[in-house]
């Protein structure tokens, strides 16, 4: 169903092999979920991207789970079938409750219907928020 | 530049009024932004999104700047010239520190490549994310 | 501004030139938009998109006046800045009045809500609506 | 497949239930689709929601019919495959002729097309529709 | 599973089955893919847009190919699942090789990460990009 | 304007002086555009990017002004103002044509429309696609 074949282990570049067995280290779990299957025919672009994505989601000025739920919000407006179900799965896997699920959906659906009010209606940005 | 008049205190429906009142006393301050002021011509529809939004946005089971953070997010991913600037001023307002904000622009742009990544692969989501 | 110049009329090719005089009798006016100047450096471009556009926002099983209300909707959620002006002053044109402005804009943003809210949950299709 | 359960009727809340009460009085069938089964999960967002969607789609200033076929046209450029289906089954059993569907697909096509060229031209907005 | 039904040759109008026949001749094969099954309930569109799409996508001032892959980058970033399906069929029919398609795969990602950060950031476009 | 300052070349990290310097370098000019001014407040992720835009825009198994085109497309269909002017200058400067713009225009345009279409009417992806 993906343009590209799913690779599995005994696949793998060298390179490719290297980012699997890292990915496995970093998430203590010996499965390797299917994007990065794919994304192991393209092993000069994946190195790099399982690097900062890595660096990225880990803890730092914002806690993993916040991360999580922003990265969900973006692949929803994307429309990325593929990315709402991993990042919702990685987001309760963090710890996100069904509280805490509840009021990412509700901020997401209400920001997509102010998105589409201001763009409608042309809304100039005040001076204010331009400083 | 906006479609609607952006209109001024005195121009306001008496239902408007209520929900400028109702801005400031929340808000605690008397600047209303532009949004609000081209919505005002729409009264219908302004004053259960201001209650919704309203409710919303406070205190939950997600604090104030996380949710501030998730509709900049959206906003971005709509590409709303309006709301990113206003939704990055109030979550600076709520105390997004540089390295937060740095934090969250990395997210999103990391999302939005692996978002176009999977969806030009056509990823088939995996068995365990759709349980 | 624009990324190619927007043309006078004594800077049009042939081509575009039989376009311009095409649109201003359709339209009954002199006025020739931007949109128009600028595509009028691409006539091989410009003038089957203007026949089409002539033959389709007329009167036919639809009225002209819901096409533009469409074509807004359509423009809003791709942020056109450019699209949602000239459709929403040609809708006005047509004689939309404030009160369906005002409910044009609730179904976009509505819409725009439920459409991140069926992203977000990943909502499988009714099997009855397949049909 | 969804990220949530889809509620059944024995399921529900007793908020929850109270709005599939309504859904059925309101459209006369007994069956109620998948979203509303996503949403029962969040009968705090559900039940305001479809208050306000209620209240919207049926006669008003524009006919129920229009306002499908913009809620149509925003869920097609917004990607969004359930809505799509949804509103699309809407349109139909609410009276859209093929040659209706036909005309809608058309405006569609063609909004997505120049709006496309609209911005990557960056046309700026005459100054008329500034007005 | 598609709005309306997927045409066999039996079942064309005269005006579609014109059109599936060109589409034969041109691709100098029997196969007739499934837009244009479903586009046939649409004669009226189809012809012009089938005509449009065969002269624009042979040989030109862009190669086939490259007209391929830009078909493909708009695709992914308007989430069409068919269409990134059949446009990387199309291209990898045309020649584009592994190496190619990782290349263009880095580009779509990088171009979305910036976007993501330029539209973040409410970058101002230099003077110079505008002359 | 921007969300950040535009930092001149006194205001800049030593980290983001890296940068700079390197962006003259490959560049061979002294001219640094507003992106990455404002991205220089944001070296930890600015460095990454720079390194990563660098080797992957050049030579490579597809030719720099094709990239850039493949850019365009991109950032038109995510409605990115900056970059699409941004990417067209950059494909001018390498040799685009007004010939080629105007075909990149079409297919642009053209994929938009198909896009849409094919979404509105849910066409199932052909078997032989998923090969």
């Amino acid at each position: 169903m993906a343009t590209v074949p799913l690779l599995s282990d005994d696949q793998l570049s060298p390179e490719a092999a290297v980012v699997f067995a890292d990915i496995r280290e970093a998430r203590q779990t010996d499965y390797v979920n299917n994007f990065w299957r794919a994304m192991a025919n393209e092993p000069a672009t994946m190195a790099p991207l399982w690097e900062r994505l890595k660096g990225l989601m880990g803890p730092g000025h914002l806690d993993p789970l916040t991360k999580e739920m922003i990265y969900i919000a973006v692949s929803v407006a994307n429309a990325c079938e593929y990315c709402v179900h991993s990042h919702t799965a990685s987001a309760k896997a963090k710890g996100m409750s069904d509280e805490m699920y509840g009021e990412l959906l509700a901020v997401i659906g209400m920001a997509s219907q102010t998105n589409a009010l201001s763009t409608a209606l042309q809304v100039p940005v005040d001076e204010r928020f331009k400083a």
